[in-house]
Order: structure tokens, then sequence, then C-alpha cells
């Protein structure tokens, strides 16, 4: 399973031609790229430099470092560029002018870099392509999704071990450490990609008990305690206990390309009312997956969750107890903050081959967390389910 | 060794002060904190919100997510944001009026944020306060230095069984995997920081042969082909072969505070010119060490390093092979790349308290890199060393 995920280089031309039509929809006349992830995704490499896309044509493709690496990447042809000051002068060599306006990437560009590039392309007029560049992403290819499908390999790999690694004593880092342990040798890339600002995930969340309803600031309905009020999320020292629900919410990695799933163990029997929760997120996670299809309001399946939750004796702690989050799944590919957010107010309707995460999730402050989560594609007909891992609750020793 | 890294409350108010005498220098009215890692630099709590210090007096901690932990973690009272639009409201009730300029982070601040601030003190006149943060962090407390020596024997912990692990046949991967896994049983909280645009890494780059002499975008002296054009750094699937150049950089984490060691392995004799160059690297660092006292500008450990690579037959391949990068080393705290820059043009002097990492490599395309690497801090005397493991080359087999 291992190995090195290249993609077919018509790949790249596809996603800058939809991007091209996000843009003219947009009325942005091109995008200057500089985040790495954006940079490699409409490119095929994340060398570093600028992309500059036009509203027609071909990109433009500037590489500071590696030039050598980027050339064998690229979709696209590679220009080196010597230094930052000339890109404003080589964009409009290179495009007759500049693009106008200029789209750049708000949601993620920094500041400092955004006043640099002002200050480099002096005079142009500059705009927000965040929504754009995130609608284009959204849509996955079928060489994406069998991207992902592998990373779902790897997650239920690791996740078919727990019942026989999992020791009384055990604490839920050292859990996490074989898990992670499982999920690189299989191939897991390591890092897994955020786009939102403040928001980091390392593998997913191993929790156990109470470890499942410590809050946090992050934008999850689970968190942890984590190792420090800085890494203040996942894993913690805490043993894992007789009776306690066990959460294993972890993401595969396949090159970048990221699926999400969760499952539920414990050692022992699972008393009430985590038990029942349990089942109550699984026939809710059915039951959404149910709606999904091209067309439908990404909301609705927020809408339809919450209404679901509401109908059980859990609906207080669903997606948390106390502060709740506004959302009941998210769009995944190389970073796992991607459109669409299933979540309140989010109306973006689903689209075929979009990818989503749902994971209905039960709450219970001091007890622990209880829920599921998996990975979808929008079909023409409905979701197709891509993570694998029987859904059942697994009752260890 | 694991366990949940807190440090005495003391401490945050220490490091308030100490930004406060250079926001002042700055002629900063006051700093308004959005990044999490800031954030908790000074106060103690990560949890999701807004910090406001003035120049003088205590900092306002508005938390909008999860209050309860961040007032059992912060130093400084707290305050419950049921809104972000009430920040400003909030800032002028509790500090009498509006500090101005306004200093914010914009080395990591998106654009989309820092326009929502924009808008939200209307009429405020803002600056940049990345230059008098990252003063501020890079000097370290006793405690900060006590979390980082953890981090070091973390390192050598795991790096102490290198030996014992590599087998012929293993790829560089499944070698990145033990070790990784052997960080986390010691207690490595997983997640490096990183502040730079486009910067990330996880955990370090385990690089054997050719791997160790793979270009890439990253602002590093050695990168490695990692798993896709995407996750391009880091271990790949190559096999370590016999003879060749084992790299094992690798960063710990203790509760987020981290350090930074590289040590040399082979399977078999090493030949020349690696081992040569690998006695050149451990020779200019022990001389370049030897001039780091407070007073001494960072750059000028850059330039001895340079100097003395030069006066040896490598000096070609030294800190790259073709593109090079301008610095020799890096001050790392709870992120990889603060102050000090051991760079070319960095003219900022020494101070006590200062932590960092020095890594003189030579990187020889398509045969290897060699090359070594400490985490020090600054003494009144002389530069202290906190990584331990033993620095010769470690043949294996």
């Amino acid at each position: 399973m291992p190995g090195y995920l290249t993609l077919p280089q018509d790949e790249f031309k596809g996603r800058v031609s939809r991007l091209q039509d996000n843009m003219n929809a947009a009325g942005l006349g091109g995008v200057l790229l500089l985040q790495n992830t954006d940079r490699y995704y409409f490119t095929g490499t994340l060398q570093s430099g600028f992309v500059v896309i036009p509203a027609e044509g071909a990109p433009l493709v500037a590489i500071r470092k590696d030039c050598e690496r980027a050339k064998a990447e690229s979709a696209w042809p590679v220009t080196k560029l010597a230094s930052t000051r000339g890109l404003a002068h080589l964009v409009r060599e290179t495009l007759g002018e500049l693009p106008s306006p200029l789209g750049m990437e708000y949601d993620v560009l920094p500041v400092k870099q955004a006043m640099m590039m002002e200050k480099l392309f002096d005079g142009a007029e500059f705009a927000d392509a965040s929504h754009a560049l995130m609608q284009t992403r959204a849509i996955k290819s079928e060489a994406e999704v069998d991207a992902i499908r592998i990373a779902c390999e790897q997650v239920d790999r690791a996740v078919s071990m727990v019942a026989g690694i999992v020791k009384p004593g055990m604490t839920e880092r050292e859990l996490s450490a074989r898990i992670e342990y499982e999920l690189r040798m299989v191939g897991h890339g390591g890092r897994i990609g955020m786009r939102g600002f403040n928001q980091w995930i390392f593998y997913g969340h191993i929790l156990s008990g109470s470890g499942g309803g410590e809050p946090s600031g992050f934008d999850m309905p689970t968190s942890g305690k984590g190792s420090s009020p800085l890494l203040s999320q996942g894993a913690s020292d805490k043993v894992i206990e007789m009776g306690e629900a066990l959460t294993v919410d972890i993401m595969g990695s396949n090159g970048g390309y990221l699926c999400d799933q969760t499952r539920l163990f414990s050692l022992g029997e699972l008393g009430e009312p985590l038990k029942g929760a349990f089942e109550a997120a699984v026939a809710i996670e059915e039951e959404v997956a149910a709606i999904a299809r091209p067309g439908v309001p990404a909301s609705k399946l927020y809408e339809k969750a919450v209404e679901l939750a509401e109908a059980t004796p859990y609906g207080d702690n669903f997606l948390g107890d106390g502060a709740k989050v506004s959302f009941v799944g998210h769009g995944l590919g190389l970073e796992v903050d991607e459109y669409p957010f299933l979540a309140r107010g989010f109306k973006m309707p689903l689209e075929e081959g979009m990818v989503f995460a749902l994971e209905p999730k039960f709450i219970f402050k001091g007890i622990g967390a209880v829920g599921i989560e998996d990975t979808y594609v929008v079909r023409t007909d409905g979701a197709e389910q891509l993570t694998t891992s029987p859904k059942q609750l697994v009752t260890i020793g």
C-alpha cells in the first residue's frame, strides 16, 4: 500500500479549467496563489514560488526553489524566478497584462505576504479568491476518490488491530502511539492539512471516558485533554478504564489525501446513556447519509441530524455538552476543512464528486463521548461510503 | 517522563512584562493577539478567543470557547465573550480606551481575520507587532529551558534505539515510523509548531543516501522526497542501503516545547566524501558554538560556519548543493522557527536565555546528506548544549 502518490497530468488541467469557471462567475480576472496546498492542487508541485492563473489560458508557475523538482512535478511549464522582486515583470511579460481584479487567498494568506504582493503589484486591484478556490477544490475527480479510498484502507487496517492492542492499564497516549505506528507502516503521510486559522490536528483523537468530554477551543465536536494547555486536544496520559467509551477518531493520509473515520470501543460492557447514544448516532448517520444527493443544501444534513438527535433522549448532548459545534460534518480532501460544511446556514447545494465526513456525536461531560464518523462521496443518486470499517461497538475482553 | 506540562503562573507575568518593554520600544500602544500559540504563550491558555495586551497593566483575555477550561489554565482573569461582535466594546470598557497603535500578528494573521478586526475596531490605527512578539518569545526562562531538556531526553531515547532497529531492507518510512513510536511512548506531544507561512514539518527527517540530497521548496537544508509532491519532505519508501549516510534529524516535543537534534548513522562503513564531510560538520558545530555568547550578532555564527566550511574540501556542498539555505541554525521554543535566526544578515545580538539549534550540514545531490545538529541555550559565558546524544557517527553492522 505505501508508495509515492502522483496523479495524472490531466487532473491538473481539469482543476484549472473549473477554477476559471468559478473565477468568471465571481468576477475575478485572475488569481495569485501563494499557499503551498493551493499551488500544489492546481499545478502538481508544492515547490516554493508563485502561481498566477488568469481567467483564460495557462497558469504561470514561477518557482524560486527547487526549480528542477518543480519541472519534474508540474503539469504546466515552469519558469525560474531568481528573485521575488521580478514577479510583477514576469507576470506582465507572460500574460500580457496583470489580471484584474487579482484574487488572493485571504483565508490563509498572512497580512505580511499580502502587503508584499500589494507593493510588488503597485496599483493593482485585489480581491478575495477564497470562495472560488474552495468551490473548485470541493469537487473530487475519480483519481482523487481512488486516492482517498487508499487512506480509508489505512484507517481500516489500524482500527482492525485496536481490539488486540488495548490492555487494561494502557493510556490513551500509548494506544494512540500504536495506532499512529500502524498507520505510518501502511503508508500514512503523517501531516494532516487544515485550512482554518488556528485549527490543527495530529492524526485524530483517541479518547476514553471523561477524556472524550474534555472541551477545547478547537472547532471540533470532541477534543480531549492532550499533553499541555498548548497541545490541548487528543490523547492524554489518562488510563483507559473498564466500561468507558473509547473513541478512535482517526484520519488516513495517502500522500496528503485524507479520510476521516470514528469507531467506538469499550473495555468490558458499555453502560447507559453511552450505549443508547451510540446506537442513536449510528441511526442518525444512516438517515442523514440517505438524504445526501446533488442539489440538497449541505445545511439540510445538519438540520436533519439535529432534528433526529432531538427526538432521542440525548438531544442536549448532541455535538457538545453545553457549548456545541454548529456542524455535523465537513468536506475533506487535501485539507480536513474543505467545502461542503454540513453546517447551520451553509446552504451550498451538494454536487456530484463532493467528499465529506459525517460525524454525529454525543458528548457527556465527565462521562465520555460516543459517536460515529464516515467519509462519503456524493454520486448522482446518493452518497457512497468510502470508509469501510464495521460500524458496531467493539467490546473488548 | 510523559505527563501534562504546565508552567508556573509567574512565568506568564514575566512574559507580558517583557513584551510591554518591547512594545514601548517599538512605539506600540498595545497588541491584539489572535494566533493560538501567541495567546497561549502570554496567558497559559490556548482556548479560542482574543488577547489584548496594553503597553501597561494586565491583559484582557476574552474567551469564546471553552471558557471554563480557559479559566482553569489562564494566569490572568478570563472574560467570557458571547460574540466576536462584542469585542471592541469589551476592550474599551475594560481598558478604558483602545490602545493605539494596536499591533497585530502580521506574520501569521490571515488577511480575512485582519479585515474582520479592522471592521470591528473601525477607525483604529493598526501596526505590525510580529517583531516585538518574536523578540519576547526568543528569551527563554529556566522553566522553559527545563521543559526543553525533557524534549532532549525524548530524542536521546529514540536515537539510542536506532542502531538496534535498522535492518537491511528497511525503508526510511519504516524507520521513521519506529522512531516516531518511541518518541510518542516517552511523551512526545506530536504536532510540531512552525510560524513561517508555508512551512511545516512532521517530527523531522529520516533520510538515507540519495534521499538526503533531495531538494524541496521548504526553507530547510535537507528535505527528502516524502510521500507525494504535496508531502514533499521527510522519509520516503526508499530502502536504506549499505554504505549510505543515514540522517536522523528529529525534534522532541514536551507539551509543545521543542528541541532539534541530528545524528548520523550508516549501515556498514561510510565512504568519502561523506565521512570527511561529517567530521568537518562536527568540527564546525564545535567552533561555532564556542563563539556564541551574549552580544555576538546571530549572523556572526552563520558567517563563521561558512568561513570554516569553505576552508574544507566540501565548501560547495555546505547548506545545499546548488540552491543553499542562508542560515546555519534557528531559534526554537514553541515553534521551530523562532528568533534568533543564525542567518546571513540577521544581526540581532544573542542574549542570555536564547535557545537555538545549530545545524552545519553538507549536501551531495544523488549521494546523500551528512551533518549534525544540537540545541543550545545562551548563558552569560557561552552556549550550553541541551541535546545530549553522543556525537560520533554510528556504524551499524
